[in-house]
């Protein structure tokens, strides 16, 4: 944190998903001066009233202070339900692309120009999208240059995504939803009934869970998950861990799946960086050991970093 | 359907799950004189008495019509939570097994004979447990010579069993939360937005589904699942048609699994059968097809039959 009466920010970024937002006043060296939350996520408004009411309450006062500093947003903001639909760049996609695709909405003083999503459509396989992600992508390889050139970086979450980056750019992406497959299982499956609410993490259980989908995966997600409950009715793990064995069953069939396609891109060599909030990716890289695998580099959100590498290469801020 | 006046009937038999029950007056060549279905699933009643009190309002009259009939239930309702926890019989099981391990709750006068589930705990695998599938099994092997040397019997539904035959016993079986999983995505997840809830059966879209999961099922279900909704948000197929894309992928991976399973256990050469609910077994069928090994058998509910197997056995009835 760098005293805010030293450093003349050069940018506000916002990182606006579906359910929260995080807005930055961003330094000119990327570092943040300040954080403030919200819980106005894109999903929870409505109307272009709604979202230049939520812009101004987070950062309303900073644009007061600092008149005429650019404002950048990456996220579902910028989707068919957000403030602004923002047409994907399509894959490849890098810096000047995402840069070439930032849209301001209509009719609003001082609104936040919107970073597109991306989308994968190149094969005879299903399109992919992501809206947030491209933008800790150009944070990543703008932070470490060893990513540029051929490199794989991973972003766990509710929606994981797994980005093949060549030359800068992003050729190639798969989403998985584990994050959100866990949740409604937990929630709303039989294989809740078991599990107590308040356990404590069990890492040994995710390790079993991890290591379950690295030696039986070809057993199938469905029928694996079911030891999430057969393992406590037999017995065989207290309920207490059942929770965090599904974790790593889920974790484990994300990584089996995706450091294979990962090997079939001719990537395997090459640099794997996970991207995100620090506990999921303590999770993640220990999965990863597991698989003899570990990530190269473990970043905390690079957004901040991408939404001022971005604003730059549009011309929006020295 | 025979009269009843004129075929004396050699079992009640109940098929007792855990959200419902279906009831059956049972000739002694297995015909199905009469049939009843009551919502009292197991996991809907607690205690001795609401067991006695729904038994009785769903075989009260037959009990009275057929004074001495003996009465055979399988199903949830011999589980920890049903009427009385009525210990597994284990892999490998056969009809002599599960009529050993009948058990009876004490104190109600024309208690029902409660047939014990299996469970499989002989590898270093998590266990897995099936409870009214076994009297299924059963059935199908007292009308089906032909399964009982060597095959597997495949029962679809909110939690499909696979089971390897040997010698008329189960010798191994998975359990795959494919119906499960299917009404959690829909209901719960994200995957369910953008499908209307009235669209008709779309078989094309359902093959689309199970092809995916034959042809690139190692890109893994947690990601090939968002492509139920990246392909409507995408505009490549109509949301009308996602529920079925879906329901196809997740049946396919449970059938790649499965056959995969299968062959290894060297079964691959053996008959294949389908039983269970006609519409559900339909499903399958033309999904086995996909996968170019269609099911040789495909039976409706087979449990009459492995009632009145399993009462014979047991000597219940002659």
């Amino acid at each position: 944190m760098v005293s805010a009466s030293v450093v003349v920010p050069a940018l506000i970024g916002v990182d606006w998903g579906s359910t929260s937002l995080r807005a930055w006043l961003i330094a000119p060296d990327g570092t943040v001066i300040e954080e403030r939350k919200a819980g106005k996520g894109a999903s929870t408004l409505s109307g272009h009233d709604a979202f230049v009411k939520a812009f101004d309450e987070v950062s309303g006062t900073w644009r007061a202070a600092h008149a005429g500093l650019p404002v950048l947003a990456c996220g579902m903001v910028g989707s068919a339900h957000g403030w602004l639909d923002v047409p994907y760049a399509r894959c490849p996609a890098g810096t000047a692309a995402l840069a070439a695709g930032l849209r301001r909405p209509d009719g609003a003083e001082a609104a936040p120009c919107i970073v597109p999503g991306v989308l994968f459509d190149d094969t005879g396989l299903p399109p992919d999208v992501m809206r947030g992600e491209e933008t800790q992508v150009v944070g990543a390889l703008h932070l470490h240059e060893t990513l540029r050139a051929s490199s794989c970086v991973v972003m766990p979450g509710t929606h994981s995504k797994w980005a093949q980056i060549r030359g800068g750019q992003i050729v190639r992406f798969a989403t998985h939803m584990t994050g959100e497959l866990y949740a409604v299982l937990r929630q709303h499956s039989v294989l809740g009934r078991l599990m107590p609410g308040d356990a404590p993490a069990d890492p040994d259980a995710f390790v079993q869970g991890v290591d379950a989908a690295r030696d039986h995966g070809e057993l199938g997600l469905p029928h694996q998950m079911f030891a999430a409950r057969s393992l406590g009715v037999a017995g065989r793990l207290p309920n207490a861990m059942l929770a965090d064995y599904l974790s790593g069953l889920l974790i484990g069939h994300e990584l089996r799946a995706g450091l294979q396609w990962r090997a079939v891109a001719g990537l395997d060599s090459q640099p794997l960086a996970l991207v995100g909030a620090p506990d999921l990716c303590a999770r993640y890289q220990a999965a990863l050991h597991r698989f003899a695998r570990p990530a190269d580099l473990v970043l905390d959100n690079t957004a901040p970093e991408g939404l001022l590498a971005l604003a730059r290469e549009a011309g929006l801020t020295a």
